[in-house]
């Protein structure tokens, strides 16, 4: 039995697109349905409870459109929200985390990996968790790069000016001799010949996007081998869709179909942390 | 009689600080609220319609606290929502590009002006307009200069990269010859010295902030002489203040006091646009 249904997929804005693409690399027969919350975008320098509130309405738009699969194609949402979020819904949901923990400690050789991603992402310590909980002899050196995702949706991808940032930022990882480089953020696969470059090219980058790509190819292995779909795939975001179609551009090979902006603030927010949240309850009740 | 009313000023962030700033030293006696949304910053890169609706609530939070003037402290909602929220709102509204347009056209001598900014102001032409409406006959070069914000708060104020970076964006102005320069966003005054040097001595910088603070000083000149005010002026919120506390302190001289965090989503939005908006219309029926 073919499961027809999309595989629902999102991020903060256009950083996920990487992620889209490998799983696109790897499934060509699957609809996918994406959701970018562009205009809420960055995520990567919130707290954990903003990125909560946030992570559950975006959850909750795909679930309503009948996703058999979710992926949470954002580092941040998934070192800070995954859990909630699979407490909170019954589909099956994947983050970038784990694929990524393991194919670092997979790879390393001298068992020290370096991790690279935003603010949020390396404050709450979700790869080296991921990492030490997989092999405690890894040593995990993690390092936040927030210039890097202005200067990818900028296209800044090879500029002189990008590679004195990425060596400013890269520098403390090659002092400590890291062998294997995750790239923990799913806009940084656009810089990665800058960073090849600084790091050397015997050091391993791992792409998260290729890793949660090839996890998921094990998690729908008896539906990934029907007939190609004939729908072509939705993007849905938050805000105008314009700077996302300009900037889709620089992630994907080929420029996006159908583009949908919608609202999803409505949804309820069924949790409550750190003083913010349960903003929204009155809405149901109204 | 004095109004021991307070002022009250908003932003996306921490870049309507340098306003802040700007106003405390010319008006040291008058009492201040601050409001960063920071849960949706940046603005700059958004929808004139989400920018609008997002303006309508930060303007809404500080009216209800009672404050006697509201300062438009974000050049990307002075330039898209100012009609909006003065049509919408009793108390008088101040924005900041009026002001600096002002300044800009008392400034030049050559007729020839440039304008730096984010996407949403540029695309505006919201200074271009201001200018030509005081003197059609100044000719206006406008440039947006997107990765000034992430760089400014992330500290990289005088960086090689950011002086490649400003090289880039500022080029095309030496070419035009202008020899006056309006800093159309708020965090640019943190990059001056480097915008200085790359645009040359003789060429005048103008900070938005500044140009208001005369305004304001002109408006309120009644209340300006009480005397100092002894309560603290309050910083608000809508995310976890350790991000806006920490960036705060390139901004300002002294640490900022009472930082509190608030949700400001409740406020019904009354306008549609666009596609987006009338979203939160339930809650008050509720």
């Amino acid at each position: 039995m073919m499961d027809n249904r999309p595989i629902g997929i999102f991020d903060s804005g256009v950083g996920g697109l990487t992620v889209y693409r490998a799983i696109k690399r790897r499934l060509p027969c699957e609809k996918m349905i994406y959701l970018g919350d562009t205009a809420r975008i960055p995520y990567g320098t919130r707290s954990p409870s903003t990125v909560k509130r946030y992570a559950y309405q975006d959850a909750a738009f795909l679930v309503k459109q009948g996703v058999k699969l979710l992926v949470v194609a954002c580092n941040t949402i998934s070192s800070v929200a995954l859990r909630l979020l699979q407490s909170s819904y019954d589909v099956p949901i994947v983050g970038v985390i784990e694929p990524g923990a393991k194919a670092a400690v997979r790879s390393t050789r001298n068992g020290r990996v370096g991790v690279i991603a935003t603010e949020a992402t390396v404050e709450s310590r979700a790869y080296e968790l991921a990492i030490k909980n997989l092999d405690a002899e890894v040593e995990v050196f993690s390092q936040a790069c927030p210039l890097f995702v202005p200067l990818a949706e900028e296209g800044w991808l090879e500029h002189d000016a990008t590679a004195l940032i990425a060596r400013h930022y890269l520098e403390p990882l090659i002092d400590a001799g890291v062998d294997t480089l995750v790239l923990g953020c799913t806009h940084y696969p656009l810089l990665r010949r800058t960073i090849q470059k600084i790091m050397g090219e015997e050091v391993m980058l791992l792409d998260s996007g290729e890793c949660v790509a090839a996890e998921i190819g094990q998690v729908l292995k008896k539906t990934a081998e029907g007939e190609a779909a004939i729908e072509d795939d939705v993007f849905y975001v938050t805000d105008s869709g314009n700077r996302f179609r300009r900037i889709a551009n620089l992630f994907l090979d080929n420029p996006i179909g159908r583009l949908i902006a919608v609202d999803i603030w409505e949804e309820k927010v069924q949790f409550d942390e750190g003083g913010l949240g349960l903003l929204q309850e009155a809405f149901r009740k109204g």
